[in-house]
């Protein structure tokens, strides 16, 4: 009985502190809230990335200077050490000409809204032109065969699925047109290719983006035009044959170094368990980056500045990583796991922000099957248990592709999910700035990901 | 045994009833998102409603306008009955001039960005001059009491508070210095009351609203000013004293007709039971009232939209209503409850469209504490299991103005709520247009509320 007694007593304890330290977990994430959404950095140090500084593309001068503000403002908000760690990039010139142009019955030039698209080599000043084709996917293109495409302009014109309630998925469906369209194109013998623009939206603005030739396929322009446009000349095509009259000048820039910046403050009691947050410090060369990645750099570094800020004692080591050339490449993050593999580091687990700065709905948790087996129940518990009553949720899925190549370091990888409502209103264009930024929803998407390091910096994945 | 087997068998074959009603269901509401993604009228309609008629106070043409419209449109849907339902509102003129000027030290006169508030009284062309007094309360000013109020200019300056996640905490802890403020100051013999904009974004806009005057209390003029403004009118009053000039011609307008708009899709099985669905039409008079409440208004005319072009036959009567002066006097709500109690109505459910037509989060729930307790749990338990997937939970708490009045009837009173994250920048000003509004985000809004009305349409409340 007193036996019981004890036991019961020490129960009790038990089930008091545990209640204790909840509520001061709770009341730690809320001080990170209301620390984001009154003193954060977030917004002002977009404002210098998009706006300031503006689009930097890996291996310009505007990327470097990325470099440098991002590593100071990391320096001033007090890490223990910051450094830049090289990679080699592709360096891509968009040049200074990119049209497209469609004469009219009535004689006049209907000249489209168009971007080339990244790694596009041009035709330098000399116009090409051909009789356009409409196809829906690539493997339209080699049913079609070599007969149909040859000498001609492929117009991919499959639109991004409006009903896919993440827009995410809906590019994903899509953009094999972009990154394909031309390579396949011209392996049957095409002159170029236009691309219809990735995005829902029915507006005048082209969307730019990567695009790859396959080896020893003969490189021809991939140019975007806005989805507008890509509707008029469907229809005109509807009607009968329409040609093209197409001038692209944007060409390869060769190798050049592009670095990656990399903050850090060592954990007091396993420093080497290391927590990574980050996004991507470059950008396309139009608009400013501001959604597509600068919020997710700012995001990264204001998880720091929070934690700083409330004078938070980190028990592993948090590392914020903004990396280079994801847009064209993604130098900087093989670079960064080769590197950490060659250290044997071990990444506990990485959060990349790269969604977006739209107000923050959740998390989703990638990894080996074995991690997400072992931890994403108990993750997903303590994300519902703590972070529900700000509106957050976690999902499996993928989580970002500059943490990606870390997988093998079997922690958990975790992306920021932000609603993705307008995401792809911006995404690669010219309308890409601080304009398109809410603040509160920036500073929100920065206050989930520093709670989310707090929760496992206290309690590992257990 | 044979028994056990035959009981396993039935209990088998309802199991698999259950769960095919579901995956129907479930696929019912997967049509209803497609239809809104890709063929919804909404944004089309808010076009109209915010830009071509525009801002639309109770008793203005333009109000009248937007009845004729959104009547037409709904005939054109294809409802059994629509009808105006006829109500005296309280109409108000801003009339020609509202400034707010200091004479700066240099001798330069700085002119506020200011709007008088809604149903504020002006002063007519006669300048009112005093010195200004800063304050954070209501209560700050009967404390000051008339020695150091009469004859000056209260100036409300208490912030909403940046650190509540959901904005609308914000404005309802702040909204009191807007809709007393002036009355409070008159009681103690100012001659008029500047107030702090309602937003939580430092900028030039700003944001008009309604007012009241407490009975017997002599009405003086009630202006908002910037946020932008604001802080830097409390910077120069910390230096020394500020005097200003206020000029607001605006007047009460006497009593005029405004309409609310009723259309109706009578139920096949259970005709007296009602599932309304609404929104209010009328707007303040500056801007083109896209979110506030155009948005609710092609949300609610979107339910019976979709659920048309899905040729569903409800089985309760589903009924679109769009109230008049929820802005400025509540007397659409308050007409339409007064016949529907005089006629035995019943509103099984009342869902009101008042907060945005931001990216829908769920659903707030309220009623009568019975209310409540029967039907809560089931309802928070059905839109777990088959709107989670589209990012929709339920909350308790406030539905909406214009159906509150409805709660005697005993039925569940439901308010859509989007992300509140951006809706202060907009909300009663000039910038509240179509183009602070996303169309997929207005699309998932109407979507949310149909697939509600659906599953409370199959299965009551039960």
């Amino acid at each position: 009985m007193r036996l019981l007694l004890i036991l019961l007593i020490t129960w009790g304890n038990v089930v008091q502190l545990q209640s204790q330290s909840q509520e001061k977990d709770a009341f730690f994430i809320r001080s990170i809230y209301d620390h984001n959404l009154t003193q954060g950095a977030c917004y002002d140090w977009l404002m210098v990335l998009s706006e300031k500084i503006g689009a930097r593309l890996s291996g310009s001068e505007a990327y470097d200077q990325a470099v440098d503000f991002t590593s100071k403002s990391l320096l001033e908000i007090g890490v223990d050490t910051v450094y830049t760690q090289p990679s080699e990039v592709d360096y891509w010139i968009r040049g200074n000409q990119t049209s497209v142009e469609v004469e009219l019955e009535n004689g006049k030039i209907w000249s489209l809204n168009c971007l080339a698209l990244g790694r596009s080599i041009g035709n330098g000043n000399t116009p090409i032109s051909g009789e356009i084709i409409e196809v829906q996917t690539l493997q339209e293109v080699a049913k079609l065969g070599r007969d149909q495409i040859e000498g001609k302009i492929v117009f991919y014109n499959r639109p991004m699925d409006a009903t896919q309630i993440r827009t995410f998925n809906a590019y994903g469906g899509a953009v094999d047109q972009r990154v394909y369209g031309a390579s396949t194109a011209s392996e049957y013998g095409a002159v170029a290719a236009l691309v219809r623009s990735m995005t829902t939206r029915n507006d005048d603005v082209p969307h730019t983006g990567t695009m790859a030739y396959a080896e020893g396929v003969e490189p021809i322009p991939g140019i975007a035009i806005s989805t507008n446009d890509a509707n008029r000349l469907s229809k005109m095509l509807f009607q009968g044959p329409v040609e093209a009259s197409i001038i692209s000048d944007s060409y390869d820039g060769g190798k050049r170094n592009s670095d990656n910046v990399i903050a850090e403050i060592k954990g007091s009691e396993f420093p080497d368990e290391i927590i990574l947050v980050g996004g991507h410090l470059d950008s396309w060369d139009v608009g400013g980056g501001a959604h597509d990645d600068g919020s997710g750099c700012v995001h990264a570094m204001q998880v720091i500045h929070t934690l700083q800020a409330l004078n938070y004692k980190p028990k592993r080591t948090i590392r914020c990583v903004l990396f280079a050339n994801e847009e064209n490449g993604l130098a900087g993050a093989r670079e960064y796991a080769r590197v950490s593999n060659l250290r044997n580091e071990y990444h506990l687990a990485a959060i990349e922000s790269d969604a977006g700065g739209f107000s923050p709905r959740g998390f989703s948790v990638d990894g080996h099957p074995e991690v997400l087996n072992r931890y994403a129940k108990i993750m997903s518990e303590r994300i519902e248990k703590y972070l529900a009553p700000y509106g957050l949720m976690m999902t499996t899925g993928g989580s970002g592709a500059d943490i990606n190549p870390l997988k093998s370091q079997m922690g958990i990888l975790i992306g920021l999910r932000p609603d993705s409502q307008r995401y792809f209103d911006y995404h690669h264009t010219e309308n890409d700035r601080i304009e398109a930024v809410n603040p509160r929803e920036l500073q929100l998407g920065a206050a989930a990901m520093t709670s989310l390091v707090f929760l496992i910096d206290q309690y590992g994945l257990n």
